[in-house]
């Protein structure tokens, strides 16, 4: 059987983990594969560095391993596009710029297999590139784009066959949980375990996608894909970072057996799909309240096998990059097998439509009755209380949270407006209010 | 295409369960599997029973669903093996007779895929099938038979590919972790904690070989095979299982943070392999110590992805039918497809070399000195105390443990032997030693 010929695009920090063991490994994998792995090309615009960093070949950059300008990098692109011996394009350029999205497009318009970890482009921009993949009968890699190491993309594709997922749900990215770990493990505030985070390399200069949950919707949007077949947008998706986390909050989480979790969850209930990222109280029986500091989880609730949990790497150069090793050595096996492509007519409900037990948060005038006062305004709204926290008097203010039985955010949320209303300086700031996970 | 066509061979838990899915979820199996999943034939000597349990309809039964002589039963199982329109062959009769034995060769001899849950026969008399199969090119689905609906096999088969498995470690047997989970949780003894397990539902009436380590075993013979790519045998395979575990076990690793389970572990040192199936005292902060009741857990330590924890349901009917319905989808979807099988020359290490941290405990005389004089044993053996544990008196007799750094349990032994050899009476019975695993 002929080779298996690959293209590199972009040869950082995941492109280079992969032509690392592309070429450490050839031998294994093209053994694995049942014909012989080759990479052919790396496109790269500063291949000197690639060639230090991970001790690379220079024969395999086009252009001999000097560097090149952007312009003759397009030009080179284009090459890799159009050579009709390239079987599978690896793009590891990331970004969602029109440039990316073009070459990704264009890589499964000529009839080629694109293998990359770019959860970005694939949620925000991959509706068509998804589309003319299946058109042309190529497929698209993508264990890589979503939590890294952890093999649930081709665990639902391949597993779970036998299945119909109505639950996935988990913790998809790192830097939110290394930040989150480190408050309740070390008792510090959010700026401090933020700043910890980027010292010690897990978190980026500008972290804003990794915090405000935006990095983890890219993921949660390609597995409600996977699983449920339907394209949901980043404007559709109901999305709460870490942002406001404070060291009370995760105080109050643990005195009711919980840690704070950025959460991502989607459930399908008959035709509805109802999704959220959200920083969630999970309880400490749920195995996912123990997954700490950069790792990820996914948790599945299928019909006929249960409750499923994967946990490792969410990401890293070896390991992103041993996940995009994993799809090249699936194409070359199963590259003219059939695939099908979950469809569904399922909508989006509205999340606020889930009901959820809730860890509800106040900072209070420190005044006699203010426990009786909230606790009623909250019994008037029909929703049972599991528990009252130990107040936290600081002089003149007081906090403390209450722990309730499941029930739906408005209910919540009108309890707030009677408190509110019944005394408008109790108050000092807007209760946090927290879904509690079971 | 043309359809697959199934005969599932035994309708009982496992098979009725498998018939269910695939009569109840046709459409979508065949949307999936790119071709008609077609359930040609049941062969069971009970039909009435099955199609009362799992609400078959009789037309699929050989025989017209009326009940069968074993010797008729053996007919229609050589007609089945005999059919050239059978694609996919389901044994789910269970056992390890010669009969059971022949009937799997026979389906693969014949050219057809296999697919079963049989652990026992695959991992005791399994060497020649899969041999077979091989030669016959044609697929042995046997996810089912490791760990009921973790997708482990699969996932190591197709999305490891680009990895190298050091380490298989995990909890392999459901009803051993649900008696230790409630010896632990209730404070019941072994004995009592079994009864429960089997009032419950959760251990057979014989529990022998959930108890003494055997079907987990079984798993950790198939995973070396696919992971390491070595045939290990059952007489070859350190196994201690669970009865002796006692309450005063349980407290002790307590007492060190840590809750004893039934572990399974295989890892790669160069050319070695070392195995073994034993209780041991297992750290919280290790995610397994979470992974409570008849739930199984498969951790995977990989040279590029690093660690990995796939958690899930071990038994169950329909959970373990999911696992053999999604290999009949992954037959029908690549079945033609190359795969590879890992075949190394590694040999079995002798367990006792791995060096652990341990748990040792100690029922004494209660005399002033033994403290002193056991940890001075250990010492004079260059082991290092990390804690003992608090005294737990008891008239005439001391129980107490002690928490060693990491050495050879040939160090253990010798220390044992010194005490025994400084005061021939103060051991009041053998100590228990049972690896740490962090």
């Amino acid at each position: 059987m002929k080779p298996l010929n690959i293209a590199i695009l972009g040869c950082g920090t995941v492109g280079g983990g992969v032509a690392k063991i592309l070429t450490e490994q050839k031998d294994l994998l093209s053994k694995r594969a049942g014909r012989e792995i080759n990479l052919k090309y790396i496109a790269e615009l500063n291949p000197p560095a690639a060639i230090n960093r991970f001790g690379l070949d220079k024969k395999y950059f086009i252009g001999g391993g000097v560097e090149v300008s952007r312009e003759d990098a397009g030009k080179n692109i284009q090459k890799v596009l159009t050579d009709p011996d390239v079987d599978v394009v690896v793009e590891t350029m990331g970004g969602t710029s029109n440039f990316v999205h073009d070459t990704c497009f264009g890589v499964v318009h000529n009839g080629k297999n694109l293998v990359t970890a770019n959860k970005a482009l694939l949620a925000e921009r991959g509706v068509d590139i998804f589309q003319e993949a299946e058109n042309q009968n190529v497929k698209i890699g993508y264990e890589a784009a979503v939590c890294g190491a952890i093999p649930i993309i081709k665990g639902i594709k391949e597993s779970f066959t036998g299945d119909i997922i109505n639950e996935v749900c988990g913790i998809f990215n790192g830097t939110s949980n290394y930040i989150l770990t480190q408050m309740q493990q070390k008792g510090l505030d959010f700026d401090s375990a933020l700043k910890l985070a980027q010292q010690n390399g897990y978190a980026e200069a500008d972290p804003t996608l990794d915090i405000n949950g935006g990095d983890a919707s890219h993921k949660l949007i390609l597995l409600i894909k996977l699983a449920f077949g339907i394209d949901v947008s980043m404007e559709q998706l109901s999305r709460i970072g870490i942002q406001n986390i404070t060291k009370n909050d995760i105080d109050f989480a643990s005195e009711i057996n919980a840690s704070i979790k950025l959460i991502c969850m989607a459930k399908r209930e008959g035709n509805q799909i109802f999704a959220t990222v959200r920083p969630m109280a999970v309880k400490n029986d749920n195995i996912l309240s123990s997954v700490n500091f950069a790792v990820n989880a996914v948790k599945l609730e299928a019909e006929y096998s249960k409750t499923h949990f994967f946990i490792g790497k969410g990401a890293g150069s070896s390991e992103t990059a041993m996940s995009i090793v994993s799809d090249i050595v699936f194409i070359a096996r199963h590259g003219l097998s059939d695939t099908y492509t979950e469809k569904n007519s399922f909508s989006l409900g509205d999340t606020n439509k889930i009901e959820f037990p809730y860890l509800v948060s106040f900072k209070t005038k420190n005044l006699p009755g203010t426990t009786g006062l909230i606790t009623t305004a909250i019994g008037n709204q029909q929703i049972n209380i599991e528990t009252v926290s130990h107040n936290r008097f600081s002089g003149e203010t007081a906090d403390f949270s209450i722990e309730t039985a499941s029930c739906a955010i408005e209910q919540i949320e009108k309890a707030i407006n009677e408190i509110k209303s019944l005394n408008n300086d109790l108050l000092l700031a807007e209760p946090k209010v927290l879904p509690i996970l079971f």
